[in-house]
Order: structure tokens, then sequence, then C-alpha cells
């Protein structure tokens, strides 16, 4: 008998890798934070001894979900101005509130809020976006959650650093600070094409080809942004990109809902990823992102929720779901975007965008144990066909039963095990109250 | 003091009607089955002397959600085959399946499992349209649901009847037998215009203005429909409908994703309602119906699921954001379908366009006590702005906690009062073992 520290019997096992695959009756064996192996019930009840045993005989078990694109502080700017158009909303709520709340304290408040949502719903790891992400990778970190934190940049000057300079000079020291740390990667993140200079993102590129980090950044995302940029520059976003050097298998390009033929293949071509994020290009009416024009061109396609202030949610088996609903539609075929597919995007695809394909995105001996269970025994996935379309097409976030990270148990039967959820309630609640009296146009009651 | 039945102590109340209204700290009093008055909380507990008192602080009511197309029964083939080309999926696996299962066993156990999940996910009304519906409706009576059970017509013999003559029969007696009934409506309920002939149409017209029921039809689902309708008669469906005399405030025209603007149009000016079921269109690919312009045109637009083989839940709490996230996509407009239009479409529309607008719909004096409360003090819905706003957008269907039909209480915190779980999930299991047994190409594991 080799001893573990713990096994998962569970009743579907859903690697991922290989693709579509669906194991009945495994087990996961789970040591020093890793993934030992993954055998048949009866075979690891044989040849492991282990400290804890978990059961889950009505469980589908999947690597934990990569919520590729979010700006998790935000969540405490949830519902404050829905239903106005994109300009609006921008201008007159969310930049003001921003302006006058976000701190150290509002990051700290609000990621914490984030990961008590997003570990409730079966996500893992989140690659962030937004200010004080030292803030951000230090509150994930002791919370036990993976986390990509994006070292911000954008020309002008805000309450975490006056200029390109020191957004460059903060960000690094983060990378430097959490360079060896086991749950915490950084990207490189500037804001979005028409917010940062050439002089920046050239910088951007020589950095992340050094230190071999990704490029977290918004493109493509509306109609607008390329209007905008050919009255500018003369160029579209993509185009500019190209020539200075940023489409490279480490950028990962969210949004990139306008596309023409050629600059897909340029895409392709590059080995750069796209971060597909669904419902928040619906809400705010960016358009449609093609992807299964993007997997047929054999993109990297990654999947994330945005912030929760235009989602209104974390919710990564949500947005899977939205996303192989929305692909068919969009390609006019009810076979795109099929529901192994859609999984792997939200898993494997994210954790190589992130450059940690090796370590995570899927279930695989020597790969680190982040792992969900989701309990399918509910009336709402009955009867049961196929497990994995069930996952996509009928589970909902409150089926996620329990959650490891590295073999931490993050969630245990639904109760979070290293996050106070009374005090995170409380906190929020206190937010809502300041930003709600001070918001332009209240919609608060 | 007057003597009630039962007085609800809400956080907030949003009655629908008057649009966009959010009441605070009031009290819906309920006796003899209807809403007797909606007051504020103190004056509630001073005027009101109450069997049951129930305390929901951190929930908001709202009129029980009608969900306005379903095919209950269907959810024992939930997942059978998804990811398919729609012909495949219909003649490989749907209609095979249907004919090989269907019978009043089936009707009465999917009937079953359809409202378990509709009642967990805050639905009391649905319309439905399926073979044997005087078994839905006399499952649906026999749990305290209200549901309009639809007389389906279609030109050929299935396992229910043999031809026309006979659907008309059945359906004619079940509406004699119910049309008296506090909780059943009847529908016609012809499948399609391609499956259904001129005679029997006309028929159907000429015995629903008699009667005064609603026609409920599936109508325009895919550009296909109107290519093959244009082959076979030279007309688009909508045409043959208009000229056989179909399009009238009666007529409930379900999906209309192919729509011209002559022909939006002619549905404004019949007083048609059109039933909106965003999540089947997506995942068949089917097209977009563009409702915000069907509003704008002043068309009453109500919002169904359509069957769990197409979508593959029935949570119209779900629906609803789809709905909302998707008009904004397809109109290019953030502000389009703005979330209490969405709320009415889930509620007050699907009411009216089952004739039941006086009857249930919002929550106003006088009016059946159809009322959902939905837990807002989740970490998924805090901070909390604007509570219309986070239920559109943020609420999932885990958090209604409890639901009261004609004053019962059918789902009390989380629980159904009516419905044996156990034996509902044990008799899809049974079915589940038959069924992928002898599906032509299993998905089952």
């Amino acid at each position: 008998m080799r001893a573990v520290e713990t096994l998962l019997h569970a009743r579907w096992v859903i690697p991922v890798e290989p693709h579509a695959t669906v194991l009945e009756h495994h087990t996961v064996a789970i040591d020093e934070g890793r993934i030992e192996a993954i055998v048949p019930q009866a075979e690891a009840r044989q040849s492991f001894q282990a400290r804890s045993e978990v059961e889950l005989d009505r469980h589908a078990l999947i690597p934990g979900l990569v919520n590729a694109h979010t700006h998790a502080a935000m969540t405490l700017l949830r519902g404050i101005a829905d239903d106005l158009p994109l300009m609006e909303w921008l201008q007159r709520h969310i930049w003001p509130a921003e302006q006058q709340w976000v701190s150290e304290q509002f990051i700290h408040d609000g990621t914490q809020l984030a990961m008590a949502e997003m570990l409730r719903s079966g996500t893992t790891c989140f690659n962030d976006m937004y200010f004080f992400p030292e803030i951000t990778a230090r509150t994930a970190a002791s919370a036990g959650m993976r986390v990509c934190a994006g070292m911000i940049l954008i020309d002008f000057p805000t309450a975490y650093a006056g200029g390109p300079d020191e957004y460059f000079a903060k960000g690094l020291a983060l990378q430097d600070e959490y360079k060896h740390h086991p749950l915490v990667r950084c990207s490189f993140a500037p804001h979005a094409p028409y917010t940062v200079s050439d002089a920046p993102l050239r910088r951007v590129q020589v950095l992340a080809d050094e230190l071999e980090l990704p490029v977290h950044m918004h493109v493509h995302e509306t109609a607008g942004e390329i209007s905008d940029s050919l009255r500018a520059c003369g160029q579209r976003p993509l185009q500019r990109l190209h020539d200075l050097g940023l489409l490279s298998p480490s950028l990962m390009a969210v949004h990139m809902t306008q596309l023409t033929d050629a600059e897909r293949q340029l895409v392709a071509d590059s080995g750069a990823t796209v971060v597909h994020c669904p419902e928040s290009n619906l809400k705010l009416a960016s358009g449609f992102c093609a992807v299964q024009k993007l997997l047929d061109a054999g993109i990297n396609v990654a999947l994330g929720t945005d912030g929760a202030a235009s989602n209104n949610d974390l919710d990564m088996l949500g947005e899977l779901r939205s996303a192989a609903l929305l692909a068919k539609a969009v390609q006019g075929d009810a076979s795109a975007l099929p529901a192994p597919e859609a999984l792997r995007m939200a898993t494997l695809s994210g954790a190589r965008a992130l450059g940690l394909g090796e370590a995570i995105g899927s279930l695989q001996a020597g790969k680190w144990a982040d792992i969900t269970a989701v309990d399918l025994g509910a009336v709402e996935t009955r009867p049961l066909y196929n497990p994995i379309s069930q996952l996509v097409y009928a589970a909902g976030r409150e089926q996620v039963s329990d959650v490891w990270v590295a073999g931490h148990h993050l969630l245990k039967n639904r109760q979070l095990t290293q996050l106070d959820m009374a005090d995170i309630l409380q906190r929020a609640h206190t937010w809502q109250g300041r930003i709600a009296a001070a918001d332009a146009a209240p919609h608060s009651t």
C-alpha cells in the first residue's frame, strides 16, 4: 500500500486530457498537493492508504475552472448601473466610482468577495487585471487560491501609479516578489490599445520575452475601438499591435469581437490566445466573437467572465454554457462548440494561455491537484445520458460541492474553509452604503 | 384586526404592476388563495392577524414566473443527444425516442420531474404542448401547480391519436373536463404550420374564437421552415396563417426568429403574442429573435424555455437573464431589454398571452397568490444596488427559496411540499436506463 494524503472516489472523472474522455468509478489520488494517480476505484482502494478519503458517488470531477479574464475587485460595483449605453455606463458610473473608491482596502475586500463567488462556482484560478495587483496577489495567496496578477499599465495616472514608469516599477517589484510562489503568477496587463502608447507597449513585449510572462490585454472589444483607431493613427488596433511586435504566443487578447478573415489568420499564425467573454460581450452589446471560426483556424481560445460589473457574475460554469449556446447561433450550426470543447476552453486552454499548461488545466498525474467536484444528482441534471453534456448544458453553480487547489480543500460540501463569509458580506454591505450614496445617478433602494 | 391566512413580510416586493416598482419592507397578505393586500410591514402587523407569517428579510417577492412554452414531459430526454445538427437531432434521436417511449406513464413521470425543476426555479405556471395533455393537466393539478394544457394537433397519427378528428375530440373532452378548474386552462396547440393542414387550422380558429382560448404554435422557428413553405405552397408561413385567420390576439407564436419588417407590423396589428425562447434558439442555431424590435412595435412578448431536450433546463430565472443579455447584442444597444422589461416578459406578458392577465402575472390585490421568493442575501447577489437588476443579472435558480401557487406553499425553504423527490428521481433513473439502451447512437455512460 502506498501512502497518500487524499483519495477522491468519484462516480465520473472528466480529465479533459485525453479530450472528451469520461472515466467511470475512478479515484484521484493526491499527495503533496499534486495528482499522484487516477485509477479505477477498486484498484485505488487496494493500492493506496490515505489520511483522508472523500466519497463522491453522484459527482463528476473536473479540472478546476480557469477564469481567463477578471477584474475581481470590481465585484463591489456589481449592478451599480445596468442597462445603460456603454459610454454612459463607463463615464457616468464606473470611472467616477473607481476614481473615488479604488484603494488597497477596496481591492482586498472586493477580491475576497470575488473569490468566495468563484470558489463556490468551481473556479480555482483567475487571471486578473486591475489596480494594486500586489493586493490581489496577496489576498488570493492567503486564501489558497491560484491567481495570475496583472501588472496593470495605462498611460494616465491613477490612485495606483503616476505614469508608465511607476506602473512598470510596481509591476516588476510584484513579479520579483512572487516569481517562485506556487500559487501566484504575474502577467503584463496593458489595458487596451487605445489607452497605452507605443513606447510602453514595446517595453512590455521586451520584458515579456525576457521574463517569459503572458501579456493580458483588451483587444478589438467593440466596433467603436476600431473606427477610433483608424481615425487616430490610420490603423486597426490589431495591425498596430502586430507592428509593435505584440502578436506572439504570450498575448492573451481579450474579447476580439471584431476580426476580419485576414486578422484571424494573423492571430493564428502568431500563436496568440483569444480570451472569449460571451456574457460581457452580450451585456455591453460589444458584438459577437466567432468562436468556432477561431477554433477552426487553430487558435487557442480561453474563457473569461470579465468583471462582475459587466456580467453580472463570476460563474464560469454559467459562462461555459453561454459560450456553448451562443457559438452555435453565431456559427449557424447546432454542432458548433460541442460540450467537450467548451469544457477545454474553460480549463486547459486558459491554463496554456497563462503558461501553466504543464501545471494545471487537466487531471493528469504530476499536475497540481486543482479539482472541482460537481454533484450531478439533483433533478436539474436528471436523467443523465452524458456527464459532459450535463455539466455544460444543465448543471448550475449551486451543484459545485467541493473545490481543491494544490490539494487544499477550499470548498467543502459548499462551505468555504479559508474565507470568512460573514465578514465578507459585512464588508460588501459597508462598501455598498458608501458607493450608493455617492453614485451620480443612484439606482440603490 | 382583519383575519387572513398568511402574511409574507418581505425586504422587497416587486409587483411588476406598476412597472419597475420596488416596494421596501412590505407585506403581502393572502387569504383564500388570493392576494388580499400589499402594505408596509408596520401597517400589516397592526392591521392583520394571520394563521401563518413568513419572515423574508433578505428576499424579493415577485410574481410566480410564467413559462410560456414547454414540452414538460420531454425532460426525460434531457441531454440525450446534444451538439448535433437540428435534423440529425430530431430524426435520429428525438423522434425515434418519442415514437418508442411516449405513453401516459412517460407523460406523468416526465411532467413531475419537470414540475420539480420548475418550482425549484420559481415558475408557478407553464404553457405546455405535448401528447396526452390530459395527463399533464391531471399531474399538474394534483401537485397544485398552474398549467395551460395544449390540445395538441398534428396531421399524422401518434400513440396519442390517429388523426385530426381524434386530436380535436380528445382535446375538447379535456377542455370540457377542466373548464371550471382554478388551476388548469386549455389552449389549442397546433404543432406548427408545416405539420398541420389548412382545414384543421381553420377549425382551430373557429373553436378558439368560440371558446375564447389561446392558440399555441411554433411559427417561423428557422430559415428552413420559411424556404420549405415557399417551395411547398408559395407562401411564407406567417402569410398563410394570416390568410387562414389565425393572426389574432389569441395566437401565441413561438420562436419567430425570422421576420421581415412587414411581418412584424402584421403581428403587431393582429394583437398576437410572440413567445421568445432564447436558449433553445441559440442551442439549435435557429436564429436570433429581435426582441427589442418586437417590443418597440407594441407586440406582447412572453418568455419560454422550450423543452429540456433543447435547452437543457426549465429555469426561467436563467432564461430571463439570457433574454436580457442576448437582446442587447442583437439590438446592438446595451440599453435594450432592460431588467424590468425582462421581468415583465417572464410574468405578466405570459399571463396576458394565456388570457390570465386579470388573474395572475403581477402582485395585485384580488389576483391569485402565485408568488416566488428569491433570497438575495448570498455573495452572488452582493453588494445590492438595485433589486430588479440583481434578480435578472445575478440571481441563480438556487436562490429561489419559496413558491406559492394560489396561496399554497409548494416550495418551502427549497423543499417541495407536494412532490416526492426521491420517487421522481427513481423514476427518472428507470426511464434513463430504458431510453439509453435503445437510443440509436447512445451517448450514455
